[in-house]
């Protein structure tokens, strides 16, 4: 068995720290945030961090590191108040980690990587054609949170595009379907296999397994 | 294609929408919080909004629903200042799900769904004895948003177990070799297959795959 202390975290170098405590939370969701500044200037950065918040009404949150660097994605939401959020799939893993690279701030990061800009009206800010699910979101609100300086952002989701044939009558969506990866610690993706759905938990009986997998 | 502007998504039945936004966000963490009440009787329940907040300090955080019915998870974090977070294998998915269930506040739900209490010094808090991964965790903190009066829920992490032989060097835990389980929507569940790590990304060169998948 490994065992990590507190006092055996706080000693361990700060690579090797960030790649086991980012890895232990679990699987992560895989999404790249589009912005467009006020001059024009297209955005793209990788997110791991995107989290349902809640759906009535329906937002989403993402955590963002300090803000001692450079964010330009952060700039941009705070400049134009929206921003898209567009599911990595596992033919565009490569170019959506390339993103992270620190590309001087009138660098587009779409024809860097090589990923498209996408316009659909009525937002003006970029969604990525290759994506195969796409939200066009409002900025909300953010949270500073103390114990590390980091920001819970919350946006408003106002536009949902994907393809048919994806959804379960109830309105669930197979990820699985749109070949949507899932992040593993800084650096990793993983390709989830569906498994099923089970039915609402009721004290007086056992869960039913609602769709198997395929 | 399937597309959902503001006010469809406004106007649509309440399940149905629960279960679109819930899924679109992407693949989430599968995780069990253990938690005991000052009066000794233990808690379990699901939770699929746990992220990664900070390394260094390590800590990790998750969103609770409005405290507008009974909460014992949160209930018991504020009066003993601890909960343990398990992470969800596949061979225990059922179970853990079934901890969703509205048991009673004096039942125990590991004894309900047939999980194992496990206490290990020097927490006197209960971990899953079924699950690979576990963390012993202190409350540190919460945010209330004040958009839907949620909770984001702050805690250190404080120990750490898992079996052997499941890291790369520099740290990364290969959850796969862990089986552990992703969450999809509200009810869903995938087992994520690894694809590889890539390398850090900077703008003058392209990112090399570390680790192909087995």
């Amino acid at each position: 068995m490994s065992y990590f202390d507190k006092t055996k975290i706080e000693e361990l170098p700060s690579r090797y720290r960030a790649n086991l405590i980012n890895s232990i939370s679990g699987y992560k969701s895989c999404n790249l945030i589009g912005t467009r500044s006020s001059n024009g200037i297209a955005n793209l950065a990788i997110f791991n961090s995107i989290i349902h918040i809640g759906s009535s009404p329906a937002m989403l949150g993402f955590v963002l590191r300090p803000l001692t660097v450079r964010r330009d994605t952060f700039d941009n939401i705070r400049e134009t108040g929206k921003f898209t959020v567009n599911q990595v799939t596992s033919v565009m893993v490569e170019q959506s980690h390339q993103t992270s690279a620190k590309y001087g701030q009138e660098v587009s990061e779409f024809e860097a990587v090589g990923l498209t800009e996408q316009y659909i009206e009525p937002f003006e800010v970029p969604y990525v054609a290759e994506s195969a699910l796409k939200m066009g979101c409002r900025y909300k609100n953010h949270y500073h949170i103390e114990e590390n300086g980091c920001l819970l952002v919350i946006g408003s989701i106002e536009h949902i595009y994907f393809p048919e044939g994806v959804q379960d009558p109830d309105g669930f969506v197979h990820l699985e379907k749109l070949n949507t990866v899932a992040g593993m610690g800084i650096d990793g993706y993983a390709l989830p296999k569906y498994l099923g759905r089970l039915s609402y938990a009721r004290p007086e009986s056992n869960p039913v397994l609602l769709k198997h997998g395929s």
